[in-house]
């Protein structure tokens, strides 16, 4: 028999929820998912199609009809399974930052790096949601001169911290509205309107470690390890899409005309840039999209290399569940949309 | 008689309740207020002393009996009426940015450019709140350096919006938390668990007249008219302090640490920047300050002369009402506190 299920590892959290909502407008059967997650959420169900999905302990699971594995419970979690599923002949896309800077795995957006794809041994890396997006909205301007530098500033919503930060927001936001303190538990203050500049880990020299992801992913994304990117990451309490304000320093001077065309016309990415009637990128409008938003495009006043932009985009949707599906679809064919599931083993 | 009275413009706005609410807590009493506003809103009533004070019409209001008149409703008011005020002989202390840049007006902070208020001709000019936040964790960096130019994306509370927008924000949350939709009134966008990358209107170069202002009133307040200041403004989901992530860059290397030590040793300026302990600038502890929150101070991974650095400071004191406050005492004596309310004419 043909490989041909699905194993979603991670199925109860914030992504793996997203995967399954994508698996499941494709039409893939629940019989062909293999839910798995820790031992604590073992033995829980997850709606999928309308019903009750069993949850299994990912400890001692076999992948061996698996034809492809989705992982997102976090590194350790891939660290100790992942290579467990491409042994067994699945396709592993992680979505943890456990293999995403190994250069034996490829870390591939399609619209960006597709020929890295190729090179895979059964595993490939999403890269960090934030990375994704600011990449996908830098990516056309490479065509127009090489980008020396990036200065960021994010805009990073809740469900980046997963589900249990997605109902923090919530019942932060509503004991405010009622004068009742906010109690923090996932994050280290409250959010429920309020701001935290910090998202993952402090590491080296004061910057996170989610800062320096966008520094050393966006470099094997562009395959630039030149490229300076200096970010500041912020928790904002938005639910779902993140948004980033991006100074890029080009090689050459490129006007903001030139940036806005390469933007129109980049697959994966909305021009979102007529403020005169107030169109700009903003994550309620991202919220639910695969493409990225961008705008705000206009020439640095002093700075005649310099261009500002603003984009927002789904996190769990390109910055994550969307993404990694995108990358099996390349690698296996279009996943749910054969007879094998995930385009056969 | 001596002239005594303070009078309000904008009684009923944001920043005209936060002026009251210092004056209240300054033990100046009722009848030395003279509370004024549009024809809208004259006639209603504020709250002062726990107890309701009539609000009056601007138009045809005398400030003879006044030493001091707060305006905070609006350039074309100030434009309209402020030099009237002035004529009668109030002190003005204008929070519009009707004078701002003329040269004939001081725009002062007292902590950076105190000398600058001695020159004034009966008109005090306050900072836009955005500029005067930045500009206090900025200009301590200059006692080390000369800074030559600042990259700056804001994450600025609906209160910069005034009154409708605080309540636009509270009714937007709750009807999104009850699944309800969002009507924008205030905002072009719904600003509950959204984002809006748009403060002010847009002006020149697709740059919007906040962010402009951040460019010519920073030059002013240091008198130094080669600074590029270049910013992204956006509005975010908290209701009253405002945040600024900035990436600032000087004439000779300056070291975090020495950036540090200067912000410590700034009056004006809490330092806030003990990563490991989760200590950073967030609004929610900026909130009834008048200290700017300076955190997240870094240096550039790039650029040896580059430094980053995160604030937060209360939009509604520091950036408005409490800075209008602090001006009027350098100029008056301390107001509400001396036998002459407004510290004489």
């Amino acid at each position: 028999m043909t490989a041909r299920r699905i194993a979603v590892v991670g199925a109860t959290g914030a992504v793996g929820r997203e995967f399954l909502r994508l698996l499941q407008a494709r039409g893939v059967p629940a019989e062909d998912l293999m839910l798995l997650a820790s031992a604590r959420s073992a033995g829980t169900t997850v709606e999928y199609g309308g019903r009750p999905a069993p949850v299994h302990a990912l400890e001692g699971a076999s992948f061996a009809a698996c034809a492809l594995a989705f992982f997102s419970a976090g590194a350790s979690v891939s660290r100790a399974h992942a290579q467990r599923a491409v042994q067994a002949g699945a396709l592993v896309v992680d979505n943890s930052s456990a293999f995403r800077l190994d250069p034996s795995v490829p870390l591939v957006i399609p619209e960006i790096n597709p020929a890295a794809l190729g090179a895979h041994r059964g595993l490939l890396a999403v890269a960090n949601c934030t990375t994704v997006l600011l990449a996908m909205a830098v990516h056309p301007l490479r065509r127009l001169s090489r980008v020396r530098r990036i200065v960021a500033s994010t805009y990073q919503a809740v469900s980046g911290a997963g589900a249990r930060a997605i109902d923090e927001l919530r019942r932060q936001s509503e004991a405010w509205l009622r004068n009742e303190p906010a109690r923090p538990e996932v994050f280290p203050h409250p959010i429920g309107f309020n701001l935290i500049p910090q998202v993952d880990v402090f590491d080296e020299g004061g910057f996170t470690r989610e800062e320096w992801k966008l520094v050393r992913e966006t470099r094997k994304l562009f395959d630039d390890p030149e490229l300076a990117v200096s970010a500041t990451c912020v928790r904002v309490p938005v639910f779902r899409a993140h948004s980033v304000s991006a100074y890029v320093e080009t090689a050459e001077p490129v006007s903001a005309g030139a940036a806005r065309a390469a933007l129109a016309a980049a697959p994966g990415v909305l021009l979102r840039d007529r403020p005169e009637r107030a169109e700009y990128p903003h994550p309620l409008d991202a919220t639910g999209r695969m493409e990225v938003l961008v705008g705000r495009v206009r020439s640095d006043p002093f700075e005649p290399r310099g261009l500002h932009l603003f984009l927002s985009g789904d996190q769990l949707l390109k910055g994550a569940a969307g993404l990694a599906l995108q990358l099996a679809d390349q690698a296996l064919g279009p996943v749910g949309r054969s007879d094998c599931n995930a385009g056969g083993a």
